[in-house]
């Protein structure tokens, strides 16, 4: 099953962008490290993104990624569940059973992957309960995407430092940095999710909106002055049902107009602009590739 | 949610009997150890079974325990899911961030649990694939019972030697011993899954059987010989709905005629002779204190 998720043994379909182990290993490069060091630490974090995105499936109801069945969808909930687990283990064995690191730093690196484990369910829980709810604030969406997607692209950096041998506080710092730029990825994938085209995203287009997901332009759209366009959104997602497509152009229409693709685009460039500014206060990423790994993936979509 | 699980926070209902930190703390003293330095790894086990125990309850669809609701159906599938993956990181972090032990001998503990954390979920998968099954073998239920229960409890007995700082030969021999007598207390369990009283197992009477699970003296009776009994057995479990109570009552008859309860009481003997055995082979648990507690929790059912 887990070979399955991962598309491994014939079945064809699109695999993921290993975005957060390349981070990693970039920055185990910046920091002087080698790839064999920073192999380990790498697949973990490949490894429990992936587990987060098999529980994360079925608590979505999502039967679809990358083309494919989702493996609940394949194998039925309980062995979701129990595979998800697995892998769970998987990535922290992989950790602990890396021979290139000592004991020592082998428990620190698990420490910060199970801090960003524990995070991703914190985050995880407040997107189950704003399921329900008909307003969120940006406080608690910056929580929701903090905990959700930002705790592991952090710990991504931490880890990518960590194994190259860099001291505590660098570790710290690119902990920072890879927050920032987290945060920056999250409201980027979130202007996809509304703008995105089918051939870029996988989905259908607009399919965040579709399923009254709050994402940063809806947040940020109903925490503005109210107005004929802000009732669009509102009245969409206080429904309780999937919007039709003509809703959601609809939906997606009144965002445009309120501006909140610019807010979006612009919050995304301050979050990597805080990124750039903790690589330059401690002096991280001397040569910039982290910082061009990072534009390629996140500044504005085309 | 957590809180909720474990009864704390006004919600009454029995809890847990604490059998696996139980076992860790016998382990580490009969090393030498201390309570202080057992006492991390010991909550560590005790929030990874109660992990398992919330996942369990989703897939195997149990909506009550200790006479409570599970967490799931009180709260939904999705926040059991994720509850229970927060559950699993606080254990290895509980374990992580305890300062009475050196980095080195963290990495070593926290590999012996998320490798039992692997069986565990190997075990589950297995559970769950027999589910759909009108034939297990009893090679097939043994390597479900090793990773589903004795994983853990030969976890926990290795972690109370290596937290009482025994060396890595003494933890292994533990290792043994607990998954001898894990093994010997699941088929305790399976024993009481279909005689034991409501009062002893807080079920109704006959509840395994009724649910038509796979335990020892139903896999043992459907290996045996053909018989108007070994029939009576087979048939019910060849169904593909929940038992009522007249059909349990005749396949629990039916299985005492054929000798499984006898045949289950010494297969449980046997694997407390075998712990016994790996015992005094590797001089462990020298004044029998180990011994004595495994006696009250797994020698026959009154």
């Amino acid at each position: 099953m887990v070979r399955y998720h991962f598309g491994y043994g014939g079945a064809s379909g699109r695999r993921g962008k290993r975005l957060r182990p390349l981070l990693l290993l970039q920055v185990a490069l910046a920091e002087g490290g080698t790839i064999d060091d920073a192999l380990g630490p790498a697949v973990a974090v490949e490894l429990l993104h992936n587990y987060s995105l098999v529980h994360d499936d079925i608590e979505d109801n999502d039967r679809l990624r990358h083309g494919r069945e989702t493996l609940w969808a394949r194998f039925g909930i309980p062995h979701g569940i129990n595979a998800g687990d697995a892998m769970c283990s998987l990535s922290f064995l992989t950790l602990l059973g890396d021979a290139a690191h000592s004991g020592e730093r082998l428990s620190s690196m698990a420490r910060v992957l199970h801090e960003a484990h524990l995070s991703m369910c914190e985050g995880q829980c407040l997107d189950i309960a704003f399921e329900s709810r008909d307003f969120v604030t940006m406080d608690e969406y910056r929580a929701m995407i903090r905990g959700k997607t930002a705790a592991l692209f952090s710990a991504s950096c931490e880890l990518g430092a960590l194994s190259a041998g860099s001291d505590t506080g660098r570790g710290q710092a690119y902990a920072q940095l890879g927050l920032a730029y987290g945060v920056a990825f999250q409201i980027r994938d979130d202007v996809l999710g509304a703008w995105g085209s089918t051939h870029v995203t996988g989905k259908p287009s607009g399919a965040d909106i579709a399923r009254r997901k709050w994402s940063f332009p809806v947040v940020w759209a109903l925490s503005g002055a109210h107005c004929a366009d802000r009732a669009i959104v509102a009245q969409a997602y206080a429904r309780n049902e999937p919007l039709s497509p003509a809703d959601v152009a609809d939906v997606v229409a009144a965002l445009e107009r309120l501006g909140a693709r610019d807010a979006a685009d612009a919050e995304c460039d301050r979050a990597l602009d805080e990124a750039d500014a903790v690589a330059r206060r401690a002096s991280l990423d001397g040569d910039g590739a982290i910082r061009d790994f990072l534009a390629q993936g996140a500044r504005r979509v085309a």
